[in-house]
């Protein structure tokens, strides 16, 4: 059978497989919320699609906790998926042949953008805790100034899950007329006791480790182990019971020895896989301070988040899903009361799904109809000065 | 004011004060379910009330993870009330002048019953990992030859809540003959893979921590802080989101500085005093043995539910609370079934709290009012041999 019987699936391939590459886009100082000045500052990027005439068809994903600026297509080095490549391509929920995809890893990263384990200048050492606490909103900022840097005044879109939603909240509560609308999927206002209370586990489960050393383990021995706790606890999180009786139900390993404490249900190898292999990807100190940026976070900070929202002029739209117990779909549902109060034109979805958190990286098929009809109904909007051409 | 005014108030004080001693039995040998022989045994307990002429008025309190034989009173030398006080007493749930109440710490414990903590007579030092790896039902194995010790053929009753309702169901599967009725709170048949996942991060902390030392810690440095790690995950579980927004919400310590990583948030500083309070009260590796007891746990071992429970001639109290996500009141329902297919008289009663899984600890008016009510019928049945005189 040629591959020319199966076209469909073909192009789908094909839709997935363009090569990307991540650029650096460096500048000379940013000032924090705290205060502080952090400088000089590099942000990591992709971009896919094109920048219309009227620079007027950009949308800024924001990825979550340990996403990085590789949204889509197959990366030119290693050949890796983006981490929402199944949402960025020609054709796709976010359709590059529509719109100029604009993804960047966070301040306070590891993949590219300046963050603790980068080089401070004034040292000439990895900065470890000597790094500045940053925000949400300095996240933001970073990524306005490389918006400003790809001469773009206003964003047709800002979108992200989990993390990334706060900060397309962010967008609209800080820089109301730069951006036309927000989609903010499995996400939350404000950090709960409870969401706060996983992340702390998480931290303290890193400055255990006695690699860890204040946060000054480069170019020394890992605090791998702690991570790798951290991110277990985190991944248990982003599942749901009943995904989780699904996917591993009480099923043993094949190598278990019974009666000892060797892992012995696959749940336990599962995790066990999923926090030594994010100790090689991930630096421990980028997720103290991403996970205390969201701790923080409070798009109201101090005013009801109906008043924060009060100056904005844009199109929301809020995805929750129904197993989603981390970001339970109340604080979605307390995002669009807010953005109801306050006029705002907000549509709110709860999928249901069994995902749990993970929903919305796997829930793609209800997300693309989602995000396609909200993103029409957008360029709908103005035509004579914003229609997407 | 004398206190004579307020006589409900003292009576219930005094009720709540009368001091207890935990007491030892010894016994050679415990043939275990790995087939391995546990020798000799220490089993630390305690009484309250009498045992009557025909010894059919004991009740048998069955702890969870972190609990011991202390279960009511104030212990003779610490002071500190029992875990269970507001429900065994005078007039109280389990009640001291109608009933005979028993609580021992569990095998492989670290409150006085031999554990891992213990000495190893073979080789003059602590078990550590040289502990054999025990089950509920080597725990129930233990109590039974307590009982037997105490001369009691039948107990009127098993209760307990959490790992301590799995002990309940254990005595109605294991030694049918010998208890007319179960109370099970707050508590599953089997773990589900959160359940387990939840407990291996625990152990995953412990094990990390240098200290540690594959447990052969003993006389030296504890692991304290992979343990503290453990028991805030633990305590994270014990909540519900609203009983911890209700807590802590958002609120600030006085002693935070922004932007920094110490504990910022209230609910970090409780954690924090959680995790390393349990530290000076409970050993590591008796975490990692009874956490690994209660994963393994299948009341059916096999065989359904149902089938499991079909040699059971006693009533059943199956108590769950709304809240609870760590042991979801979907858990309690299952058992219920099973116990309806066998024809089991079994009564579910969900309380609709908002405390999590700690309720089972907290709301004792409910709970008061659900057992009173479920004893005084089991002491119903067959009156002319059974009932309580």
């Amino acid at each position: 059978m040629s591959t020319k019987l199966i076209g469909t699936t073909a192009a789908v391939i094909d839709r997935s497989s363009s090569t990307t590459v991540t650029r650096f886009f460096n500048f000379d100082t940013l000032e924090l919320e705290s205060g502080e000045i952090l400088s000089p500052v590099t942000v990591a990027y992709e971009t896919y699609g094109s920048l219309n005439a009227k620079a007027n068809n950009a949308i800024l994903l924001c990825h979550a906790l340990s996403g990085d600026a590789h949204a889509a297509g197959r990366d030119c080095t290693t050949g890796a998926l983006g981490w929402w490549d199944s949402m960025v391509g020609p054709g796709k929920a976010f359709d590059t042949e529509k719109y100029y995809i604009i993804c960047s890893n966070v301040l306070g990263g590891c993949k590219g953008t300046t963050g603790p384990s980068s080089i401070n200048s004034a040292t000439n050492t990895p900065y470890g805790l000597g790094f500045p606490v940053i925000t949400i909103g300095d996240m933001v900022s970073a990524q306005a100034k490389l918006v400003d840097h790809l001469g773009i005044e206003r964003l047709f879109a800002v979108a992200g899950g989990s993390m990334g939603g706060m900060q397309a909240l962010e967008w609209l509560v800080s820089r109301p007329s730069r951006v036309r609308s927000a989609i903010a999927i499995a996400t939350a206002a404000r950090h709960s006791p409870q969401q706060i209370a996983f992340n702390e586990v998480g931290r303290q489960a890193i400055m255990a480790d006695p690699n860890w050393k204040e946060g000054n383990y480069y170019g020394g021995t890992l605090p791998a182990r702690g991570l790798a706790v951290a991110r277990m606890v985190g991944h248990i999180t982003y599942m749901s019971d009943s995904s989780m009786e699904e996917k591993f139900g009480r099923r043993l390993r094949e190598d278990r020895r019974p009666f000892k404490f060797t892992a012995d249900f696959e749940v336990e190898g599962y995790l066990h896989h999923r926090g030594n292999s994010f100790v090689e990807r991930f630096d421990a100190n980028s997720y103290l301070y991403i996970t205390k940026a969201m701790d923080f976070y409070d798009v109201g900070r101090g005013r009801t988040l109906a008043a924060a929202l009060s100056q904005v002029d844009a199109r929301a739209l809020i995805i929750a899903f129904k197993s989603d117990w981390l970001y339970p779909p109340y604080q979605s549902q307390e995002i669009v009361r807010a953005c109801k109060l306050t006029g705002l034109d907000a549509t709110y979805c709860e999928v249901d799904s069994t995902y749990g958190h993970d929903a919305f990286l796997l829930e793609t098929d209800e997300e693309t109809h989602l995000i396609r009809h909200f993103l029409e109904n957008v360029s709908l909007v103005k035509p004579a000065d914003n229609n997407v051409t």
